[in-house]
């Protein structure tokens, strides 16, 4: 009996002279959203926006009912992605651009579909930057979200020839009237502040304000695992002790949108009515976090925005800083011009809606 | 750019001089129940209670179909109130007086609302014990639970003036003709003790007896926080490490009702008809617990009831007792005029109902 | 007041010379499978199969929306027999024979019927071997798995008469006109190689072909109490670290199952259109796991199988190995002549279905 070798029939993944530009990549595996996911969520991050948390309150304001955490079907949307863009990746080097189009509900099938837009080989010849531009779909194909990620990606073979570089023009952040799709026009005579858990709406917030959320969460290995794993993101560092105990870090890194989830519900407290994440114009990991740490966050508003044709809701542009084992009371990293402080592990930069 | 310092828009919770008699405090944040926290529920607590297990074994005795874990119920409506009532309190005092008064299904969407029912200023003048009842409700104003808790919390300002001392006088145990609301009429022919899991029905248990529930759970950091979170409970010490690090116990504390749930469950090998909780008499977290502490349980029948106008049922009223890191073999905490046994964690007394 | 002794409400469970070939037990408690319970799956194997996964791409094959992953009923169904079965088991020796009836879908109530089919006490006189024949089935009768399984009992009293030995015949490996009766007739030119996450289909796959699954797991043990008490299992040594650190291991064995469902998902590298297991030929958990052990896998393909009557797919007969803290590159465990390797935790043969 012949014995065939193996490792024909596992993804590599891709290396970066796989990637072309213009090519389009129809990832796997398609994912109906359940009130399970919703629950777990829940569980994870211990979230307290009205609106994802009560149909009752939802349809109230206009909603058929409670839409699914903007960071869960964001999470979802991208897990599928990595098997096929970032198996290979060094670092992930930022997302932008991403925008929230229509709102997500139980029963929901996501999928995700990549271009790719931008490619520019590393000039050790041995690594390049891959642009994608990732797009989540439910199956009738209406678009729920879409944003571009960067990454550095290994080559397989560094004599390959390196590709004409494209460097795609990213916004600094996407305009006013880019936001809201994902939101139907709210009743806002029927949004209740006791329930929404604040009293504070999108005019009682001022351009510069800073705000310490002051809560503090600790992770443990089984929770970013387990939510890592709803995402049905494979990226091994994040599961796999026997590997990364012999590695830089010793330990298993945690996936960068669990901080980003962790930062979103301790902004409940400061932010409660921000209901909605339209759109995040950037983010960086600026530090990788591990189990056991304690993540803190504070934000400040960039911006109010305006969004055309809309009286019942305003935008707010946040920087949100996240970072470990240090509260937030002095607004660590708020000083870019500064020398880095090495417990800053998110810096996101987002919009957010409010009811007026 | 004016910079607004931080703590103006952040939760501080409230004080002793900012509770008033007769107050009502409509809590955020309403939460639609789903099969989600259910699968977590039993996930976390690995109950076998037939009724909430199966929707057809709760069909063929008389409910529409399986309701949730009655302790859910009522840690859903629980965690409601503590950023208002406890988020500065020492000490979580104790229950009385909680009945549940209607099965929550999944779809129902809980809110809570509290009145300050008795306010006292300890003699030290830095701390006072807030009493509240506090009220679930479904979307259509059904209540669903009630209860009385009292907490220390602290004074913002010690130079305050005392309140009028108001002590609300509490039932040591509620009478049997308050029990039951929350179960329908059952068609106790069609309970099937295979399927239940237990020969024993109400009429087998004889006050004054004793059951070791042998088994024994131990509790993770992952766990507890899980659980705590999907109850939308914010109490810092559950889930702050790094602040619990600093101080008395060096490590997270794990929320008591954590604990009652694990004893309800571990309570299945012995009371396994016992299907609902009627009422909670009352309820005392001794000693606190802590992640990697294995939790056992023992139980005592105090009292058989009769419901009025109901021969499908009857109420056992029952006092558990949990350990922690010790088997329950020799009831421990028996003697309640011997020394405390600093391995007891709860006492509670409450209600079940059991098939005739 | 007369103090009844503990133990006489508590199930002790059966000793070897409680069970009496023919016998028949029902099994508690019956279970409504949940989104809840498929959501916390996905959270803890991170399962990547599409069938499972889509609704949509079930749908577009033939299925009237995603049946909930095959080792979930298994375990579920598994689950009830334990207080009945192994509750006083020194070992559990094997598994054979198990086959997938028809597809389990949420909202599906699930309750186990054994019967003992093999008893031979060992010549020690201290324990013996239990052969029963479990039977999952829904409300309405429809049996949706059975499987033998044979397990090793203490009796509860030495001197108690040896029974007649009755040892079972039992299939080595199911033949291929017993698989399929879980799956409709499918369109496969509806399925989606790439929503599906592989190019290779039954015909890719030769007799022979070893396939090193690439990834690694590591269990934590919060993970792996969630899934066993997800399943309503109730063999002690998965929960009470109290007990465990008195005993061999100092530590909690992870539930075998624990380790099939994780290996099953890893073998979605490589194996990625194996959407169904068909049958389980034979198991055996060789060695224990442990919280903190990484999970590695490889799998053979044993035989290749015609579905009489279906053209639309095939079956492979698979042998997968699952080791703990060791890679599979170069297929530990498959010299079977050779040696034991003490980081082989899982020997599987089963059958699975692709499309062609």
């Amino acid at each position: 009996m012949t014995k065939t070798n193996a490792g024909t029939k596992t993804n590599a993944g891709n290396f970066f002279e796989d990637f072309k530009i213009g090519q389009v990549i129809r990832h796997a595996t398609p994912r109906t959203v359940t009130a399970g996911d919703v629950a777990l969520y829940q569980g994870l991050f211990g979230s307290r926006f009205a609106v994802q948390s009560s149909d009752a309150f939802a349809q109230a304001i206009g909603y058929d009912r409670s839409p699914i955490d903007d960071l869960l079907a964001f999470h979802i949307v991208f897990g599928k992605t990595v098997p096929d863009v970032s198996l290979n990746a060094i670092a992930n080097l930022g997302y932008a651009g991403c925008r929230f189009l229509s709102p997500v509900f139980v029963g929901d099938t996501l999928s995700t579909v990549s271009e790719v837009i931008g490619l520019r080989e590393n000039s050790n010849g041995k690594t390049g930057v891959v642009y994608v531009r990732s797009t989540g779909y439910t199956a009738d194909g209406t678009e729920v979200i879409d944003y571009v990620r960067w990454v550095m990606v290994r080559k397989r073979d560094e004599s390959a020839p390196a590709p004409e570089p494209v460097v795609p023009t990213l916004p600094k952040a996407l305009p006013a009237d880019a936001l809201g799709d994902a939101v139907p026009l709210l009743d806002t005579g029927e949004w209740d502040n006791d329930l929404a858990g604040s009293p504070h709406r999108f005019g009682d917030y001022t351009v510069g304000e800073r705000i310490d959320h002051v809560d503090g969460m600790t992770i443990e290995e089984a929770e970013h695992q387990i939510a890592t794993r709803l995402y049905q993101n494979t990226a091994k560092v994040h599961f796999n002790q026997f590997y990364e105990a012999q590695g830089r870090n010793g330990r298993r890194i945690v996936y960068g949108g669990y901080v980003i989830s962790l930062a979103r519900a301790l902004t409940f407290n400061g932010l409660g009515n921000a209901f909605h994440i339209a759109a995040i114009n950037g983010g960086r990991h600026v530090n990788p976090t591990f189990a056991h740490d304690t993540i803190f966050a504070w934000s400040e508003i960039l911006e109010a925005g305006e969004i055309p044709g809309r009286s019942d809701v305003g935008a707010l542009r946040v920087r949100t800083i996240a970072t470990k084992n240090r509260p937030c009371d002095d607004f660590p990293g708020a000083d870019v011009s500064g020398p880095a402080d090495p417990s800053v592990v998110l810096e996101l930069d987002y919009w957010v809606l409010l009811p007026r």
